[in-house]
């Protein structure tokens, strides 16, 4: 099953547009579970299981493993070959905001699709479509293109005026008419820019869109959600990661983490 | 030793503008390696005991080694642990060309600057200055920002004009004013580009420029050293990959790597 039909799969069961983004910081996981082999890899099965039937994704962010070097990456491949086994309805987004020339893409691909057998992954625009075929040839899996991220100083090059329109939304057009011959591209929209986040949906159709910076990043649900949804009342993939997995910090932690998917799912239904 | 001062000492030391990139892909490396631990690692070695006294960097691309997992990751560190010991005198440029929102970089810059202990790294511009103080921060490091990428189809948007200039000098005039502050920021601008690569020179005044595509992608040597030499005819890294790492795939590889450093070693210094 391609990674578009499996995420609708996920979310009609599931019945939500959560996320969760494994953001799991070794620093910041309880520290009950902070010893023995591959802790990274303890935390995540727990949240997976308390959560794996309220999300319609995970999202593993590459930088919190390998910051632990080897250790990091085997935990990370860990998680990723549980979820398959475990669940494999729900669809696994490496988010490793990659992109080199292609001959170095094929390693990076390797990574996602044939180390890790992810579903999807996010990549940087900058070098444009002919270095990122590495990534695009993969039909089946989802290829998501950084278009306006979530940080406060996103505007820096992203709103530059290049013939009366923001880089952002080239990138969205470029995306949408020129990368996606094998429909397969998606971006990566901050939901902490709902006016950004309408301009993009309006120029992509009905494209499915990645939206991190819900929960601790700031974002506002309401606007997010009336900014981001498509035409079908679907096409959003609302990521949320520290203030779900990080709920608590005590023996409950994946209980919280559990409630605290519910709340953000069912918000999200409340809207819609 | 701050990296740019490690990068002078080497390159003065060894009268050389040559950096070698250890894209040391496990199916590209000869077959006589490729079986037992790490034999990545233990190709490079024998490449970087080949060449230490001609080379002022080593560049190994994250991509070649994250593709191989876990084992890669060890190998890519073994081998940063090696040069570090044996040629302390040599800087490591870690081109990851990595980028996310700043709490996110800070998982990277510790793979790069704690676990691998490199000197410097490669990263992508599209998410502004303010997401990437998590690696300006390290005053002592090297940051090589993406200017004027190397690939065919770089000037998708790196191309696109903006107050009429297009949007890579843009990067660089702001890397250059606005992201400089510790004086450890760096471009990167590929030898296939040299018109492009002098308007970078102008802007970014005596700036290192980081110019990989020598080689196998085909760059002008003669036009690139004449576009990228600053005001003190110094301030370049010329990075060559596989024609020299590949330059043989038999028992002699370490020697033929040593004879094609060489040969571009002396070319370069010939022109300048």
């Amino acid at each position: 099953m391609d990674f578009q039909k499996k995420l609708e799969y996920a979310a009609n069961k599931n019945k939500s547009f959560v996320c969760v983004g494994l953001d799991s910081n070794l620093d910041l996981i309880p520290s009950f579970i902070n010893k023995g082999k591959l802790p990274q890899a303890v935390f995540n099965k727990k949240i997976v299981d308390a959560t794996a039937d309220l999300v319609c994704a995970y999202k593993p962010n590459a930088a919190f493993y390998e910051q632990n070097g080897s250790d990091g990456i085997a935990a990370l491949k860990s998680t990723c070959d549980y979820i398959r086994k475990r669940y494999p309805e729900i669809p696994i987004i490496l988010d490793a905001k990659r992109a080199d020339i292609d001959s170095t893409n094929n390693g990076y691909a390797e990574f996602a699709f044939g180390y890790l057998k992810v579903d999807a992954i996010t990549i940087h625009p900058y070098l444009g479509r002919e270095s990122v075929e590495s990534f695009l040839k993969y039909r089946e899996k989802g290829i998501f293109v950084l278009c306006r991220t979530s940080n406060q100083g996103a505007g820096e090059f992203q709103d530059l005026i290049i013939n009366k329109k923001p880089l952002y939304q080239i990138v969205a057009e470029n995306v949408a008419k020129r990368w996606n011959k094998n429909n397969n591209c998606m971006l990566v929209v901050g939901a902490t820019y709902p006016d950004e986040l309408r301009a993009v949906r309006k120029i992509v159709k009905d494209m499915i869109l990645l939206i991190p910076g819900i929960g601790a990043q700031g974002g506002d649900l309401k606007k997010t959600i009336y900014s981001g949804l498509n035409s079908k009342k679907k096409g959003m993939i609302i990521s949320s990661s520290r203030s779900i997995i990080f709920a608590s910090k005590n023996k409950d932690f994946a209980e919280k983490a559990r409630l605290e998917t519910k709340k953000l799912a069912e918000a999200i239904n409340a809207l819609i």
